[in-house]
């Protein structure tokens, strides 16, 4: 038996001492091959080689295969055999399964085995829901939530992020555009679905490290109030703010969504809907709507999929607790309640994926580093979480929606959305 | 008594031999004065100034008034007290109410006092939803509703709408284009939101007089199968296609959108989803599931609403029987089921109020000939409904939802929406 050391903050231990306990490979017995082999029949014959931990590989279709997935023990396979969607991400963390070949790849063509899964298969899915429950996003729940995710490290994010820290999907005008130049983009094309105008009031719920805040109040003069439940995004935020001279146009404010007051001219959220939880939609659109002025506007930004569905469950579970992408029906429920006119909707899928190839290859340049100063099991992790995330939008399994919206008696709009295109 | 003749298709009849009975004015007592006072004050004193039958006058806010709503007979007063949503219309039509001033300026008043209703009291929709239940939308349900409205005459229609017969919301990239070039831009810019190119096989559900599936052919080299249950329509559609040398790759095929058969790389619906009823929107998801190739593509045009609720009761009833525009939530429902990707959602309500003025004041130019053609009850109905319909447009009170959308795993969709606003 070798021992690996455990993983903070993600993976869980087997041990109570906190180490894992990776088995001796052990044997491949007949039952075992014939039930690889049966595995990658049901899967629709994948065009992946699997490769058991006697060496013996065992082919799907297409020759080369994308990759090869290397089973290392004979426990890793029936652990992955007995709950796929959780186990895959904590073994492939835990160096018990290995990819050889391009991880995305492998990731997409595990997404469309899946697809055929569910095409065969309906009825697997209640179970796999109720063994793998989200956790709650009440006032305390969300604060733990976040807290698991976004305070590993400023430093860790630093690495691949673009030097704005902005976390959430790019948007790229020219596909072969910087990650810098695409996030500056993003911001730009959230100001003028926004129609921002210098002295506007704004206020954005789950505010990251601060960069769009810091954008409206620097390029478009506006005035805003950033909400995060997240202490170290706060603290770095706001010495940010300070350093650069926007302190007095911008309040970082750590508090929950649910406690915003005051009115505003502006709404804006990117990347918060998918840890505020369906249960909370309503509520969120009556924050919203006590929040607006009159003529008041809005959007929101978030991952979402097109048919309601639970989040990968290790995902879920280890890297985002609490996170839940809404399909677009569910995101309405915001607000429809409250009598917002929905003016725009934008699926920036793919720019998505475009996104995160930047921060993964990126993230690849550090993996050492991060291997170190964190654990290679954390390190690996966070490698399958970006991959997956990649090959989920490729695969059309997430969406990213944009959603703008104002007042239903709001008549200022814009006449069209050519506005959005022109040079700036 | 006065005695007018009756409305032919449109407006309900008071008696048995087809005849408006108009009853004399009568006086005015304290009990109507009050009652009509009190009206003013729940309704939150709109800009409007009430004239009973005697010649008395009571003022809302505002001076001058919007307009002056002028009730003809005691009997109407009462009528209009009971049921407004629905006699207001039959009224009006029938001459017992007059409006002196602007119609549309009174109309937005009206849906702001309505507004202004539905918050101080919630009981009364229940109520009037109850009364006023739509037609259903069966095969042989949807004949008979689109026979009414459509049915009415093709000339009747030319007097008002543009060449090519568009009886949708234009597109007006620029406010002060006309009609007809606004609803050429209309059709290219559906056209490339679907990234419409020469050989695409389309099925167009509902295709009016057929204005649509010509521009595919003519100007994309589309294939176009376009399907309609109005006969009168569909006669001229295909005189039309055969006179302009587009037989060849248009067919308008007589039928319900539920017996649509055959693979289509794209589908397309213009202003039909109004007639489908929520309770068939699951079946169209299917119908459009059966009929998109393996990277289909598809956009749904129609009128909708921020909240779910009715249409106007007499709109519904002697306008447009069976109609009932969705909310976006609602509109979701077709393409969630099918795992469709919604990609693009617009919002164009301010161009389907200017398209509606054109049509006004093109309407009004033959006024008198409707009149005499038909009736003018008949003549002043339909010119209640089309500024009727301006006023619930400006007034938010219905919305013009395009959903663009396609199959999930289709990735050749296009990078931005950059190429909707190049010149073309």
């Amino acid at each position: 038996m070798k021992k690996i050391k455990s993983v903070p903050l993600s993976i869980p231990a087997d041990t109570a001492n906190g180490t894992y306990e990776v088995p001796a490979a052990g044997p491949v017995t007949a039952i075992d091959r014939w039930l690889a082999a049966r595995v990658i029949d049901v899967l629709g014959r994948p065009p992946i080689t699997f490769v058991l931990w006697n060496g013996e590989e065992l082919a799907g279709a297409g020759s080369p295969p994308v990759a090869y997935l290397r089973i290392c023990d004979r426990k890793a396979f029936y652990k992955l055999l007995a709950n796929p969607e959780l186990q895959f991400g904590d073994l492939y963390s835990a160096g018990r399964i290995e990819i050889e070949g391009d991880l995305v790849r492998f990731l997409e063509s595990a997404y469309a085995a899946m697809t055929h899964l569910s095409h065969v298969g309906r009825l697997k899915k209640p179970v796999s829901l109720l063994l793998n429950r989200p956790r709650t996003n009440t006032l305390a729940g969300s604060r733990s939530n976040i807290h698991h995710h976004y305070d590993i490290s400023n430093d860790f994010y630093a690495l691949w992020l673009d030097d704005e820290m902005q976390y959430t999907c790019a948007y790229f005008p020219a596909p072969d555009m910087t990650l810098e130049a695409a996030q500056i983009a993003k911001m730009d094309h959230v100001c003028r679905k926004l129609q921002l105008k210098p002295g506007d009031r704004v206020v954005e719920a789950g505010c990251g490290w601060g960069g769009l805040a810091r954008h409206m109040a620097r390029h478009y003069g506006a005035r805003v109030q950033a909400y995060n439940i997240s202490h170290q995004q706060i603290i770095y935020a706001r010495e940010r703010a300070r350093r650069e001279g926007l302190a007095d146009r911008v309040e970082y404010i750590e508090d929950d969504y649910r406690n915003i007051s005051g009115s505003y001219d502006v709404f804006v959220s990117v990347g918060m809907l998918e840890h505020v939880g369906c249960e909370n939609y309503v509520e969120l659109g009556k924050v919203i709507d006590r929040s607006l002025t009159r003529d008041g506007r809005g959007l929101i930004h978030s991952i979402g999929r097109n048919m309601r569905g639970r989040l990968n469950p290790w995902i879920e579970k280890r890297i985002f607790p609490g996170a839940y992408p809404p399909s677009l029906r569910q995101m309405l429920e915001i607000f429809e309640p409250c009598d917002f006119s929905v003016l725009d909707i934008e699926n920036l899928r793919l720019h998505y994926a475009k996104t995160i190839e930047h921060w993964l290859a990126r993230y690849e340049k550090h993996f050492e580093r991060v291997s170190k100063k964190f654990d290679p099991s954390f390190a690996r992790a966070w490698r399958l979480y970006l991959a997956g995330s990649i090959a989920a939008f490729t695969s059309s399994s997430l969406q990213l929606f944009q959603v703008t919206f104002t007042r239903a008696h709001n008549n200022d709009i814009p006449w069209n959305r050519m506005h959005l295109y022109r040079e700036s």
